[in-house]
């Protein structure tokens, strides 16, 4: 047992097996001990108090994993994330205090059955992404020791790379939930802002600030940020954002990338070389690549340090440094202590300065369903880093410090290894929402590159989407769709401009009728009810969209064709077309087909 | 003729009679003229050249009103707005550039048609809601030259308010555009946060600022907002803001009001009793008077000069302040200079204060249609304000200063005459996107109180919506109901909860018939189109609702109920109710009603 697999399914079938909540702590904790690295956890629950945690849980009991969808996973949680009981130190122990109340994060988590196993190393006050800024001993390098860990969240990727905890918490501003994973061959998933309450989370920037996640699979990441999105009044920058219950992604994309003019790797060559790789593989998972300028988003993430931003670090903490300005870590008091210099008038010359790039891109990012990225533009060694430690932090930054001030949500996905046996990991980003999208690719390439998980050599486990809860489910809305809609015919754009997912392919209930519509531009089928069963239903495919997107889709469509409700053969309903039969006129019968695709074959549509 | 109103549509009936543009120009001239008011233009058109402007509009011509919808129409522009050619000095001589390109306000303005008399008088720098803080005469109030013109955009509602220029451009950030129009009984729009581009404006507060309309008359002002509304590259705080053709409101209203604790008058018994009586007229109106909590609103509005946001002025002028600091009004130094003490931490902080407040008061806001409050608390006459002249501006902006923080938009309509003779206005605010609304109440309350207009002594004109051109309608949806959504029925809520707006009474093509459904749990209709004529049409109503409100709507329709394209006896077409036959199931028909209100009326429905 203590090979066992910690991703989430793996767990979840051993449980169904007779495994315990306590077996699975116990195991934890000796993987810990294994591990032999002092610097990943900075506090430990105590370990009666995890294992009483873990046997009040009672018996596994798959009904409950709906409502309980983490039941009995072992967590961590990096130390700038109140967790009851353990103190909040944010990697200054000068800092620390003992929170009375979880996080909102941690609270939603321990809701759906996760066990805290503790509070991980950090960069100070999350100002770093190389994972050495702290005072405790720095986490080694899950798969290679001679590399920095990545930061700032630095203990909760090692603590996952090495299967001591099924996923971690972290939080990203910069670009620290996601370089952390890149280097430990992990899945780092960065939310849209506000998707995760930050209340209860000790700020970097707060109006950049997200709770991120990481996992040793997708779908894990997924299951951990599904159970904590929610808009949550004790955080004023916390928003309702949809989260569909699995990542999808609809088959074709189309992928932005830097142009190579744009492509920045430090000379690291073998980097550059996994990267040109990648974007060849793309081709195979259905995506068009399309090479974008970039200096804007460098440009963009240049404000991040080099304009006022840091002020918000500086705020953060402003009570405390007055008075401990020693207790900083060296190279976090330079960088903090630098918005000393900076006025109001800088402040607000910095956000105009945003504004700018940020209406400048928006075209560019529409022009693309996302951007595929390095997650880091090379790798340093601790000695590299200890030499130079803010030139190679702010190079790690590279494709991750304009990710928040463009408000985009984005996931650093295991990519394969380099000819050295180093890591290599891609970043896929798009605008907020779309957090779905970025995970559904994600999870394509992460099987498609078939490596090992973190710094374990346990395989990637089988693909079945989880079946889980879908809290928020109702925030997207369900479009059925039977014709020219489809995946793959010709106005399947149509959806795919609005930001539609593809969900799923279903059938209707018996009782419809499908007609070839007559004098239509593009040719496309009707959808009628009738009053009883007429067939083996209709094939028809499942799209998520936002509301506005749904709202113009549905004001677009020309009669006689409109959205109504559509029965489904399991019983369940959805949103989809239906047409008017006063305007068949001349359509044809073509329910014997099942479906528009059967009849489109035939016919030899489209061409 | 030197009698004629100049109210848009009182001029496009003396131009369909003969009058022409040099006509008008010439009387706007003589008006100034006999004003005797040299505070009211700091810069005046070159006549010739403006009387050649008005001779190239060549002859009336209605037809070309839809694309012309100003044409012949004389404005002014406040003198923080770039007109080509005039010099740009907001007020500081020392300041002053001459723009080679108009602002895309007032290119659009030109476009449609307007003629441009001239730069107008400004709290120096646009700060300021008096009216007194410029180096220029000071124009005087046109109702009571004793009261202060009100600021900043002090010259463009006097000149409004003579009858010199049909409408004018003023900005806002703090109330420069509402509460002018509130001293001299004339209607202010305050436009949605970056519904009108900003570029060619010298900024006040560049995250806060808006240009606004001061016009006679509600659909004045409506017409050229509607001319000038579009999202535009060169200003990225632009957006697309939807503006329909013409101000709508529904017939119900929830009006929100600060309770009377919360009030504030600062001793003027005369303002709190026409508040009052006006808030017992608002019923008259269809509306339902809601207290509510105000003090979360004015902390809000402390924030504008007690927060950060004095930076932002700075930050406008840095350069020129530098070298140029005494070339400043005293008043304006001190308030601009305040913030050389601001740090960018404060700044942020500012910006997390107002985020907090922004979330705590969005389901205050979401309780109501909108809020109903006195332009300004009190009247100030000249010698007031030299003699105190920060508290009496603070005190000006009680009702103003927080409306752009948290993103509303407003308009500010004469109300009536005080037993003192002074004007008392009435401000109406909603959330950002909601300006049809506001202007539609503002509309209603403007003809019930029947005054007449500005200074003059000019009656209301007839209220013939004008029918003007409808650049932006595509961005709203429009929606056609003929049920239980009706304006007054039990399901007309779900509408406005989603901040649908009220368009108009319509009726469908006569090939439709309407069934009163069986099995609902409110009583609603079906209408299903049949193939030739079968009736007289049925009555609906046409509501607006932005696409995510649309989306939201369709998605929560149960069926046999859908949305599809309905045909209406207009020939043009909207997305309404459609019914699928299968579903009608022992629905009955009553098209002979001619409606469903017909209907229920004969049956007693909703009883």
């Amino acid at each position: 047992m203590t090979d066992l697999p910690f991703d989430i399914g793996s767990l979840h079938d051993a449980y169904a097996g007779g495994l315990t909540p306590r077996q699975v702590v116990e195991t934890a904790l000796a993987r810990l001990a294994a591990a032999d690295d002092p610097g990943i956890f900075i506090h430990l629950a105590d370990r009666d108090a995890l294992l009483a945690q873990a046997d009040a849980l009672g018996g596994f009991d798959p009904a409950r994993l709906a409502a309980m969808p983490l039941w009995g996973i072992p967590c961590a949680v990096k130390d700038n994330i109140d967790v009851a009981g353990m103190p909040t130190t944010a990697a200054c122990p000068d800092y620390a205090y003992l929170p009375e109340r979880d996080s909102t994060a941690v609270a939603r988590l321990r809701a759906a059955g996760a066990l805290v196993l503790g509070k991980t190393n950090l960069d100070q006050f999350a100002t770093g992404l190389v994972g050495l800024r702290s005072p405790y001993p720095i986490p080694r390098n899950a798969v290679d020791p001679a590399l920095v860990p990545g930061g700032s969240s630095s203990g909760s990727a090692v603590a996952v790379a090495r299967g001591i905890a099924s996923f971690a918490l972290g939080t990203d501003t910069a670009g620290s939930g996601r370089i952390p994973a890149g280097l430990n061959n992990i899945v780092g998933l960065k939310p849209t802002v506000g998707a995760i309450s930050a209340a209860g989370v000790v700020p970097a920037c707060r109006t950049l600030d997200c709770v991120s996640v990481f996992a040793l699979t997708v779908d894990d990441a997924w299951a951990a940020f599904a159970a904590m999105a929610a808009a949550d009044p004790a955080d004023p920058y916390s928003k309702s954002v949809a989260v569909p219950a699995a990542p999808a992604r609809p088959a074709a994309l189309t992928v932005g990338v830097p142009a190579p003019a744009d492509q920045r790797f430090f000379g690291d060559g073998d980097m550059g070389a996994c990267y040109a790789a990648a974007l060849e593989a793309l081709a195979g998972l259905g995506c068009r690549v399309v090479e974008l300028p970039f200096a804007d988003f460098y440009a963009t993430a240049d404000l991040l340090y080099e304009g006022a931003w840091v002020a918000e670090r500086y705020a953060a903490i402003d009570g405390f440094i007055a008075d401990h300005e020693d207790a900083l870590h060296p190279v976090t008091r330079t960088i903090i202590g630098g918005a000393r210099k900076l006025s109001a008038v800088d402040a607000f010359k910095g956000l105009y300065a945003l504004q700018g790039y940020r209406a400048k891109l928006a075209p560019v990012l529409a022009s693309v369903d996302l951007l595929c990225l390095p997650t880091a533009p090379t790798h340093y060694t601790v000695a590299e880093v200890e030499a130079e430690p803010i030139a190679t932090n702010s190079r790690l930054g590279t494709y991750t410090n304009f990710v928040n001030l463009l408000d985009m949500c984005g996931m650093a996905v295991p990519a394969g290894s380099r000819a050295d046996g180093r890591p290599f990991s891609l970043t896929l980003l798009a605008p907020a929402g779309q957090d779905a999208l970025c995970a559904g690719l994600a999870r394509d390439i992460h099987r498609a590159g078939g490596c090992t998980l973190g710094g374990t050599d346990w395989a990637q486990p089988d693909g079945a989407i989880p079946a889980g809860a879908d809290p928020a489910a109702g925030e997207q809305i369900e479009l059925v769709v039977f014709g020219a809609h489809l995946s793959g015919m010709p106005l399947n754009g149509e959806l795919r401009r609005l930001g539609a997912s593809f969900a799923r392919t279903v059938r209707t209930a018996p009782s419809y009728r499908l007609y070839a519509l007559a004098g239509q531009k593009v040719a496309r089928p009707g959808l009628v009810r009738t009053d009883g069963p007429c067939g083996d239903g209709i094939e028809g495919e499942v799209w998520r969209l936002s509301p506005a997107a749904f709202g113009t889709f549905v004001a677009a469509i020309a009669p006689p064709l409109g959205i109504g409700t559509v029965d489904l053969d399991d019983g369940s309903q959805a949103k989809g077309f239906i047409a008017e039969p006063a305007g068949l006129g001349a359509a044809q019968d073509i329910t014997r087909y099942g479906g528009w695709r059967g009849f489109a074959a035939d016919i030899g549509l489209y061409g």
